[in-house]
């Protein structure tokens, strides 16, 4: 089989305008960037269909997956192409992906085989610069704060205000919680001293500590994906609280006067960028928060285009169902107003086996080859995961179809056991094989049937917490009832940080828990279906912009490293000026 | 007179099709970019026109400005026009505006009045996001040498290479020479530390000095302006030095086997961004070095693809003639071995009365309303500065043509009374008003006339240094001959710094000097034409993919900072969702 780059390369794609009228946009409600892309004009569109009712809406997720991840793109741009084969009217929508992974360990996140969105390096790399201007955006204000930092210290307060007439904002150098992005791998900036002088001069501005997360953690990103639009996004931004002052009150973005020229950076990121998948779906690629340590979903403002164009609708939430899935229904959804109509669980033999305990794997370390050798024992033993990601999703009251990803050496006996298990524990519950890799929307329309299926099914969404409950009950939810923890448990620093954010009046916001997606608990070591574990959270950080309070468990971190030998050690031109490597 | 930002928006722009169909590109030679930009195939042109003669090639440059600017690039898309009014064929070439001033002080840099680039918030902002990729490139460099350190210096040089099967590039950490980039003026990043853990860990790498410098000084964004395609473009980044290890030897950009995937980060960025200006002509924005503290050009290749389509190319050079045009001449010619065929020196008469020393100007603050009211004795002082550029021009051994940018409120006796001390100079050298900015085309008519004649005068160019000379000499040619400097002076780092680039083999680089553009020496305080001044060096920096070695004067900062009240506080979007107080 050829690699993705060579697949992408060799497909004969349609020109955008082409994809957009399949889609059922006018000529005026979308910009073509090139052959291949196009800037959606998401308002024309809602403007023009306003009261007309929204189509199906498909959210896909997974098990607990392994460091790899276990095809839930390549299964949700799959299942949109096998919906399409049935001749249904479908659509995809997606994050964009950071170049962070892209350059590190994952490669690229454009799904793959004959299940691609293409070209697949346009997707992978820049495509149409949003979250270049999320980052451009975000280091904006972080250059505000210290520059009005260093201005106001230097003159003193009042000589400040007497000659810019500006009020002194009196930022607390040591309570900044704005820090830098950058959409890299960069585990140097985690931790960084800032504002640093030659002896003896002081024309760098005021020494703090401070670092860079990358992009996708951004609040920004969190924001673009949670707007309605323009004026919500620039009403977002000017919530945001970047610091405090000595006396302990907020300082934000539109104190600053920076709210207004962030948004100015984010005017062309507010719409969707279209492209295609290898078989002609039209897909929206919309922001890219990390479900790990963000809310983990693509925009609101694209899902609702899409319900808009299309009948069928396909997304899909980052990391298993404790992970995007979570913040889907309870961030996301309170947002939008918008549930699921059918949820698709993607489970792997391999992901199975792997939450079995029965197999040493390390992090970083390639998966062992047993793991795809037939092994009945620990794909039984790793069914547990599989349960609880079921019971999971039915705990939201929520329609749900598993789908197995189907590896070309995966065993047809284990796959029919898997099938009987399942069957076994729910008869109502679908289930079926999805060779999107290897097939494209052939390889999927057992599981396109078992979705239409299922989306006919009633439902009855049921989030885990409404937005009245106080902080501590959402996060109790989130963590007993999301994770199955026994208890939560906040360090002094997050018990203070919460009262404080009641005091100032969040405590209305959602929650955001950044854990490791390798375990449904926050140890990544406890696989298959954890039961007696506590969630400790170590730290809080507000975000009035987005709306959610983010809340960093065990030792999560918000900044990726590079490995040793990282996924940009291969990527190249060729001869031809074409980019090699890239996967 | 409207705002330049109102007239962006009410002019009516060409779809840019049709703008390239009128610079003669066909179909398959760009790719629209939205409405009103394309990327241009500039390898397809070059091999359609392979051996045809070039257009004629215009360089625009000024005397020593203030901080505000003269008008340049006004003029530069004035004349542009003049002569497309005049009938002739033309396209011009810029530098792609950084946010850094956008933000800042300065404002954008699209010209101004009736002769823009447009949309101007397009050409100021993102536009198609080749600074992005300079910025994401140049950082991933900086990524993968702290990983290289973190995990060489975790694992032990020996257990690294057992374990990867890679060699230790044993890196220096006290001897990494490539700094950080962001395209934001944020001076608290100009020293940092980075690696920083916290107490007892050491998960976030090797601790070590580092620093940002603004994205136009990266030598990435030389090497973009210097290429002659992808392919030198990739060989040009395989040399960059960005460290040495502890036996002294350079570590490459190859060696840390990061080249090939910079080159695909700047894959697109590679191909100059087609726009128009308001009067349609064809304008071709590539790469964006400053001309202070890097070498101040756009792009070879827009140049190379301009001349061929277009019979007369308007190009500029970043501030006075000491600055962007010596750099033109001798680093930029160098590699296209393309000299220009006429300069156009602009003045405007609030800069020769701000370099008569008369005014007590304030670096940051406003210009006093005196310098625009009627003052002989001070153009008179002040006309030594022009002198000074016009002799300087004429040392190259070009025709020269001098632009009065005129204001409104200029005076006519003013006006004839530098155009008569012109002639008094060299009645040879050509005079003209530009009123590009208040009428457009029409208001540079004379201008193009005079720059046509000067176009057809026999030029024997004559750069200040040939290759084969020594560095030393390179760097006194362009401290004395460049500007008239009676000795140049190394510190003894830059000393040290001269002999070792010279044993590694560079000693056939160009020289790249970094330094105030207020001033023809390196001392911002001498105003006019500076004589019995020295030429101080305190450090060079070795580009050995942009091919030149770089010298830093005085105290010259390649990180420029916010000022009190910052550009950015009057940006926004109004309730239709459009820009405002962009200018």
């Amino acid at each position: 089989m050829l690699s993705d780059i060579e697949i992408s390369h060799t497909t004969e794609l349609k020109p955008i305008a082409a994809i957009a009228h399949r889609a059922g946009l006018h000529d005026n409600e979308f910009n073509a960037i090139g052959a291949h892309k196009a800037k959606v004009d998401a308002q024309a569109v809602l403007k023009r269909f306003d009261d007309q009712h929204d189509g199906k809406f498909i959210l896909v997720t997974a098990v607990t997956p392994t460091p790899l991840g276990e095809g839930k793109t390549v299964t949700t741009i799959g299942l949109s192409q096998g919906l399409q084969t049935l001749g249904r009217s479908v659509m995809t929508c997606i994050r964009q992906p950071s170049m962070g992974p892209v350059f590190g360990v994952k490669g690229g996140a454009a799904g793959g085989g004959y299940s691609q969105v293409a070209p697949m390096d346009e997707l992978n790399l820049h495509l149409t610069g949003d979250i270049h201007a999320v980052t451009a955006a975000h280091n904006l204000a972080s250059a505000a704060i210290d520059a009005r930092l260093y201005h106001e210290q230097r003159d003193g307060y009042e000589a400040f205000e007497a000659r810019t007439g500006l009020k002194a904002l009196r930022i607390d150098p040591n309570h900044v919680v704005w820090k830098r992005v950058i959409d890299h791998n960069d585990r140097a900036l985690r931790m960084v001293t800032v504002g640093l002088n030659e002896p003896n001069k002081s024309v760098n501005g005021y020494v703090r500590q401070d670092g860079f997360d990358i992009s996708a953690a951004s609040e920004l990103m969190a924001i673009l994906a949670l707007a309605t639009d323009l004026h919500d996004m620039r009403k977002r931004i000017g919530r945001i609280v970047v610091a405090y002052d000595f006396d302990h009150n907020p300082i934000t973005a539109e104190d600053l006067q920076v709210a207004g020229a962030m948004t100015v950076v984010l005017k062309d990121a507010i719409n969707p960028t279209l492209m295609q998948s290898l078989e002609g779906v039209p897909t929206l690629i919309h922001a890219g928060p990390f479900a790990n340590i963000a809310h983990g979903n693509s925009s609101i403002i694209a899902d609702r285009v899409a319900l808009k164009l299309a009948d069928y609708v396909v997304t899909e939430a980052g990391f298993g169902s404790d992970m995007g899935f979570e913040k889907a229904c309870n961030i996301k959804a309170a947002v939008s107003n918008h549930a699921p109509d059918c949820v698709v669980l993607v489970a792997t033999l391999r992901s199975l086996k792997a939450n079995s305990g029965l197999y040493d794997l390390r992090p970083g370390a390639a998966l062992p080859d047993s793991l795809v050798t037939e092994n009945h024992a620990a794909l039984k033993a790793g069914f547990a995961n599989l349960e609880w990601h079921i019971n999971n999703i039915k705990k939201y009251q929520l329609p749900v179809v598993v789908a197995l990803n189907r590896f070309p050496q995966d065993s047809d006996s284990e796959i029919a056991q898997l099938g009987q298990w399942i069957h076994e524990l729910d008869p109502e519950i679908g289930f079926a094989q999805s060779e999107a890799f290897a097939k494209g929307g052939i390889g999927t329309q057992a599981l396109a049937q078992a979705v239409l299926k299922a989306c006919e099914q009633p439902h009855n969404f049921t989030p885990l917490y409404t937005t009245e409950m106080g902080l501590l009950e959402k996060l109790t939810a989130v963590a007993t009832r999301g994770y199955g923890a026994q208890a939560l448990h906040l360090s002094e620093l997050a018990q203070q940080q919460l009262a404080r954010f009641d005091a100032l009046g969040f405590g209305s916001s959602s929650v955001c828990i950044a854990k490791t997606p390798l375990s449904i608990s926050a140890n990544a070591a406890l696989k298959g279906a954890p039961k007696a574990f506590d969630l400790d959270i170590r730290e809080l950080k507000l975000c009035a912009g987005a709306g959610f309070i983010y809340a960093l468990t065990g030792d999560v971190m918000t900044m990726p490293g590079l490995s040793d030998k990282p996924a940009f050690m291969a990527l190249d031109i060729d001869a031809n000026g074409q980019i090699i490597g890239l996967s």
